[in-house]
């Protein structure tokens, strides 16, 4: 059915370097240490869960001593000094087990970003090191069972006492304990604990505070509390854990006083004057947890497109009587229809991965004073859009997973075909390091404020009232889809003309046009309702309300936008004639028609599509998706998953199987 | 911020009593049943998975001594001879553990199903009596490796031997295996198979036969090869697993005979001359196995709407400072778009699937003589109903089930809060029992040939050229939708008066158009494609694959208008002035509502919805939710789950926390 005389070539290990990109070198390491355990694959079938910790505890630190872990950290502590690479390591262990990946995300990034980012050289000295290297085990307690995205909110207390020098850390009510904490359960020795730092009676707000929790011997430290939360849906080789604290001394100099400081006399004092915004200062240098679990998000999807593709390139169900063979999955339209606008889409957030880290990489490789509101708006847009991109990663692997685990019927079901780990370990990726509609919020609250100095105070009332004050030309104005909006209003009326339906319907302009042109419009509109709220004196609480659907609607928009720039700045990348450049413009040509056809009631709503044009937008999908046919297999390859990982029993032919084809 | 005093008081007894329906006995015991063993929900988290396969067995065991899992079955032989009942009390097990659920399902469902529709007398006296008492335990042997979907082609053997008046049971390659048999690895002792009946070196097509495959001590027979299927991604309870056979013999008594036969010396009879028309007809009278999953994913549902909404209403989050209490979750709008909706879908499907069950009942209970043509018509369309149900009962399932589990952000992940084990086990609906795409693609064929009296002969490609061969009026004519076009017509282009956009947005006449006007023209459309890719003489699995989301859509369309009709029409069973009529209204307006923002795309393409109206009616679905609000409590209550199994780790309060709000 397909017509592979006709498809682009693709030279599958160069379109993985191109894949690779900057990052080739960590990506194939880490590759090469994971191909060389896919037995952690069966252990997490068939190990006990107390096992299986132990077990993924033991592969963490074997991966530790080769140094791949701790190439973000600075040289002089054991690290390799590069942001960006271990990031892109990190992502790369998504192929995996994912209870590696979260158990060296807890450790690596929460735990090691905490002391890295919010400590000064001091702690660094101290800790570093060891932690590094895997001998010093810690876990990052932030989280309590009352408060998980509102953190300003925390209960816990870190009491000074000037005659100790210490602080005291207490958990003054059960909704205030430390709940799901990674590698709280078992193996953590020290905690980077947030807590309310009080001073003679007056909290400062939420600071972080190294608490160690386990002495040498493993065992739980006075007046700490541990308790296992218990049985997951996945992630069993991760042991989360609720702490309560009773009492704790520390002394003073475990605040971790890159940004804040407490004198031995118990003066507080900080170079941002701001509480709020000091707060989200802290917050924001834990960026690339979000940026990590996003990343791993993506390519968790792409094992599941591997293994999707593959099958239905084996297995046969009905067809031609009169054919030798059953027809092959993948030529049926709706399996195609089913699998590659996600593989598109999959593509097009590997792309918009690999921007948002060179661009973590950049901020965080060049220390910018404070006060310089420049560094600061990019920074904040950097937050901005990792979270953008976390909510859209992750929710892709949810979807992605599933549709790829039911177009492998039965054998989808079985544990020995990868998806249900998959499946499970992935699942809490939307609501960890941020709820995704949490941070969707945060993504439409930069585009309605653009970021403004006091945006970090802003909380979603914060930020009613203040787009209330604003003319919505203002906000509209200030939107990055604006400056593009002239070409926009240009461009829509000519490619509507229905006598020319599916004319430039694969323009990149177009797709960019429209994308732009929804995302401004969904602003201003959303401007508008909350400026119309409050004018009629609704409370802000009811305003937020009413208007969120809208507010988030916002966000998704700006996040897909901004994927599409990035995917159509790529191609650009390649040669003209290249087979590799016709086939990735068939995919970013898929993930734009797909995004508006998803949407395509919107559009037509506001007259950016026309009844036609929008069939148009259909059947250009059904073309796109038979002209990749003939190389999906090669797609999916070149996201150059190990074959030892990919050693799913359903790909494994059976007697009596029709030869494969490729 | 809703206004409880003006929204009806739910009784919430009398609510269930409604739901419940004429089988309220049945889901009331086995409620009671469910409730004295919430601890199964702890076991299913703390056992290992082979105690937990045995423990399963030791409920279904003590469920079977009651009597109540017998209720399908005739009542000489133990039963209670109440087909619509034994469905009714299936699906309530659905509120509990499911391994347990289709343990059930397994043993009496579809293996008793068998011995039950396809045996004669004899074959009733002995096995019922000791199946219906949990005695017997036996597994519906089916599914190969190679097929499931298309199960005409599968490749077991069973050749008639005359000297020996047996039959001999073989898997001639491996992919003829059967697989994912459920009771097959530990506990069946008896198979119901599926194979080729082979006389005379003649296939004369599938058959099923009962063969032991344990002896009395467990052991697994001479002949008969079995292996685990290993760890699944849920179910753990249930041994599901492969078998092989090698030359088994069977005496010819064992061939399930109702609708052929085979003579002493090796003569093939049967009043069904049409030997595929046989295989269906055989097949049709297991569709109870369908029914009774589709209404097991739907109470999977509201038990996680349950959950999500009681939890919505103890968190709170954010909100406005100067209030005394946090947000509660179940205020913000967007949660209300995230929950509502599907609640309004699950209380549809849930009289769609009460109103399918009493029509099976019907069915089942009055045997119609073969050659009754309007009989006959009546149970294909009641199979393409009980496809369609499953499927979109079962999607229903995988998609309420995760959007509650982030609704509970970490809490969702905890085993102890149920999602676990609701998301894990229910995923395999979506595939077993009919893969819900090819599922649809039954409904359509269904609704494109008017259930043929060749109807059941046709495969995809039949039905491709059957449907070319006629005019496409024809084929519209005979849609169950076509008679009510007319009063469409007449509807549509005054309500989209611009002048008067909200007026009738919650007339059910105008939902019931709509659906109805969808369902014709996707049905007269995909018929036109059909027919125009014959004519453009392309091979008809081309024509197939290219129309094939075009035949699934019209599939979808027609259960959601039959949906829609039977919520409708189980209005009028409420007192027009009562308060469950004013919620019942309120949910089904929200339905159907939902139903066409959904597909707003395709009526604006349609011209069946101008740009002005499609937003109102997203602003009716915002008031639709704020009015739902201050009853979502009890109309989740309603569907009366055990508090038992309610017993989540989230719902328990903890020091610190606000008090619940009702």
């Amino acid at each position: 059915m397909a017509d592979p005389a006709s498809a682009p070539r693709i030279d599958v290990p160069e379109l993985t370097a191109f894949l690779d990109g900057h990052y080739a070198d960590i990506r194939q390491l880490t590759r090469k240490h994971l191909a060389e355990h896919p037995e952690v694959l069966r252990d997490q079938i068939e190990m006990d869960p107390d096992d299986f910790r132990e077990r993924v505890l033991e592969v963490v630190q074997e991966f530790a001593a080769t140094g791949m872990l701790g190439v973000g950290f600075p040289e002089e502590y054991g690290g390799g000094g590069d942001i960006g690479a271990s990031i892109a390591g990190f992502e790369t262990l998504a192929l995996g087990d994912l209870s590696v990946l979260v158990k060296v995300g807890v450790q690596f990034g929460l735990f090691g970003g905490a002391i890295l980012h919010l400590g000064s050289r001091a702690h660094h000295e101290a800790y570093l090191p060891d932690l590094v290297s895997g001998k010093l085990l810690g876990c990052f307690a932030m989280t309590e069972s009352g408060h998980g995205s509102d953190v300003q909110q925390l209960g816990t207390t870190a009491t000074y006492d000037p005659e100790a020098g210490e602080f005291v850390l207490s958990t003054p009510y059960d909704l205030a304990r430390k709940d799901y904490i990674g590698n709280a359960a078992c193996h953590a020795h020290a905690a980077v604990v947030f807590a309310q730092l009080v001073i003679k009676g007056e909290s400062e707000g939420v600071h972080a505070f190294v608490v160690p929790i386990r002495d040498e011997a493993g065992k739980v430290l006075p007046g700490v509390r541990i308790e296992d939360d218990g049985a997951k849906m996945g992630l069993s080789g991760v042991d989360n854990g609720r702490i309560w604290f009773d009492g704790v001394r520390v002394p003073r100099a475990n605040l971790l006083n890159r940004y804040a400081d407490v004198s031995d006399g118990g003066e507080y004092s900080s170079d941002i004057e701001n509480r709020s915004r000091r707060f989200f200062t802290m917050l924001g240098t834990l960026v690339q947890g979000r940026v990590s679990v996003g990343g791993a998000g993506i390519n968790a999807a792409k094992v599941a497109l591997v293994l999707a593709v593959r099958y239905s390139l084996m297995r046969r169900q009905f067809g031609d009587p009169s054919a030798d063979e059953e027809e092959l999955l993948l030529d049926y339209g709706m399996h195609q229809r089913r699998l590659f606008p996600r593989l598109a889409r999959t593509y097009a957030m590997h792309f918009a991965q690999e921007t948002l880290v060179a661009e973590l990489h950049e901020v965080f490789s060049t220390q910018a004073p404070v006060g310089d509101e420049a560094a600061e708006h990019r920074r904040r847009a950097l937050e901005s859009r990792a979270a953008g991109t976390k909510a859209m990663g992750t929710w892709l692997a949810t979807d992605v997973i599933q549709e790829c685990r039911e177009a492998c019927g039965g054998n989808g079901y079985l544990a020995a075909n990868r998806f249900a780990a998959l499946k499970a370990d992935t699942d809490v990726f939307t609501t960890f390091e941020g709820d995704n509609h949490v941070l969707l919020q945060l993504v439409a609250k930069g585009l309605l404020t653009d970021y403004q100095s006091n945006f970090e105070e802003l909380d979603q009332l914060g930020m009613v009232r203040f787009v209330s004050e604003l003319a919505v030309e203002t906000v509209v104005e200030r939107t990055s889809a604006h400056t593009l909006l002239e070409r926009v209003k240009d461009w829509l009326p000519g490619s509507d003309d229905p006598a020319d339906d599916e004319s430039g319907l694969r323009d990149p302009s177009y797709h960019l046009a429209m994308l732009r042109w929804r995302e401004e419009h969904l602003i201003s509109g959303a401007a508008r309702r909350l400026k119309r709220g409050m004018d009629r004196k609704m409370p802000p609480v009811v305003v937020f309300s009413r208007v969120q659907d809208h507010v988030i609607a916002c966000a998704r928009a700006s996040v897909e936008r901004e994927v599409l720039e990035t995917f159509v700045a790529k191609l650009e990348e390649l040669p003209g004639d290249s087979a590799h450049r016709v086939a990735m413009t068939l995919l970013c040509d898929l993930y734009a028609l797909s995004v508006i056809e998803d949407d395509k009631g919107w559009f037509m709503e506001h007259g950016r599509l026309t009844a036609e044009r929008s069939k148009a937008v259909t059947r250009e999908i059904g073309r796109l998706c038979r002209r990749i046919r003939p190389i999906a297999l090669d797609l999916v390859n070149a996201f150059g998953i190990p074959e030892e990982l990919l050693q799913a029993e359903m790909l494994v032919p059976l007697s009596g199987m029709p030869e494969h084809d490729g």
